[in-house]
This record gives C-alpha cells, structure tokens and sequence, in this order.
C-alpha cells in the first residue's frame, strides 16, 4: 500500500521580487523553471524550479511573489518577511488524503481540492493544528 | 551529470515538544520515526520521519527541540514561534558543492562539513543571501 504521503513535493518561499528570487535560485543552483503561472485565486505569480531533475522522485522549489499586499502571501511577508512559507507533500489520492486526515481532527483549509501549479490538486492543512507549519497536499495532474 | 541538488532530502520544523510533535505527525499522516538522536554541536534533540518510504526519493520531516533556550533552535522559537525551520537539500558531494556555491558569492555558515542526522556530512548557507531561506546541503551516509 502507498503511503498517504508519497514524497515532498515542494517548499514554498515567499519573495517580493520573483525574476530576483528565480536569478538567484538559477546562479546558485542551477536550478531551472519548469513552470511560471499566476493564480489569481492565491493571489500569487509563482515559478516551479525542478531539484533533481531527470532523477527518480523529483520536487520542486516554489518561489511565491503576491499580486498584492492583501493577499495571503502578502500579509505573510509584512509579518514575517520573505523566507519558506509551506511545504507541500505528494498525495496519490487528495480526495481520500483530505477525508483521512479530517478524520483525525486536523482542520482543514480547504475542504475540496482546489487548482494549483501545473494542473495539480491541492488542498491546505490548518498551520495551528501542525505546529505552525503552513501544509500543502499535492496530488499532481495526469493520468490517475 | 548529476544536477547539483539532487533531491529535497528534508524539511526542518521546529518544535517546543519533540514527543508531541512526533506524535502529531504519526497520528496525522502515519509517517514512522527513522532516526532519534541528540546533536550537542548544533543543540537539539531530533527525529527524522520517513515521507514516502520504500520509494524512490524518500525525503523525511525533521522535527527539532531546542536543547536550551540559548540555541539557534531556541532563539528561533522565542522569535517566530514553532513552525518552518530550514530546507536540505541532498548533494552528491557536499564538499564539491559547497566549493561550487561558496564561488558564486553565497555565504557559507560552515565552510567544511559537519555531522548531521543519520550520519550525514551537512553545511549550512547563509539565509541573507537566499531570500530569508535557511538552506542545508545534505550527502547522505553510505558508500560514494
């Protein structure tokens, strides 16, 4: 049987600048961009760069820049300033994901999955309830 | 080649009660405690949670407890609370890597290796030149 968490599938790191975020995470680590969407849902334009890639069990950084200052990311970096913001884990079912795991309390952020990067289904875990710390499930786009 | 991160091999969560936290996490997400172990040199106590064991890729949860409130882990959670600590990312050959990242005008926190979880050679980057980012190069224990 699958773990319900099948990999870490990105850390999230909020930025004010995303062309600067995204120079330096190419300068330093050669780390290419796999994707660059805006979701005006979240309130963010944001870049996937793929770690690992062309290895077994890639993941990604996810460089996260607000549409504005009344956004989630926008409100997280007047109060905290740039740095990680979440982290997200690979789920092979994010429906079933999100039942098991309102089963044992957790609050969920998002009841159903919603859109996220690269046609992905993702869902959002309540950071109280997690030590502090802001979790994504990720059930990624393609065939099931 | 290798890219030079091959993989996100942890994401490091500070927490004021590492039993409470480990139990969180088994009881959330079923992930099981790999390693146990006491770090004198960087001041914590800490676990490393398996995410997606037995495939390829595995990356873990390490969640850490400041050993004494004058700590890096300790002044981090009189400042910000529990929650996100630090990203590692695996390398191949940390020595190379650091060599390679230390040219491109990134500080180095340690400028040679040092003993991380599991019998891993580690180094840390300076946050100030990564967006706020605590960032851990990680090679992994076991034969090159």
């Amino acid at each position: 049987m699958l773990p319900l968490l099948t990999r870490i599938d990105h850390v999230g790191i909020a930025c004010r600048d995303l062309d600067a975020a995204i120079g330096r995470y190419q300068a330093t680590f050669g780390l290419e961009v796999v994707s660059l969407e805006v979701n005006s849902e979240q309130g963010v334009r944001e870049a996937m760069l793929g770690v690992g890639a062309g290895l077994p069990g890639v993941g990604y950084v996810q460089l996260l820049e607000p549409l504005s200052a009344d956004t989630p990311v926008g409100r997280f970096l007047a109060r905290r300033g740039e740095g990680l913001h979440h982290v997200g884990y690979g789920v092979a079912d994010i429906s079933a994901a999100l039942a098991a795991i309102g089963g044992t309390g957790i609050r969920l952020l998002d009841e159903r999955p919603r859109h996220g990067s690269m046609g992905a289904s993702i869902a959002f875990l309540h950071p109280a309830d997690l030590g502090g710390v802001l979790t994504e499930l990720v059930q990624a786009a393609g065939p099931a």
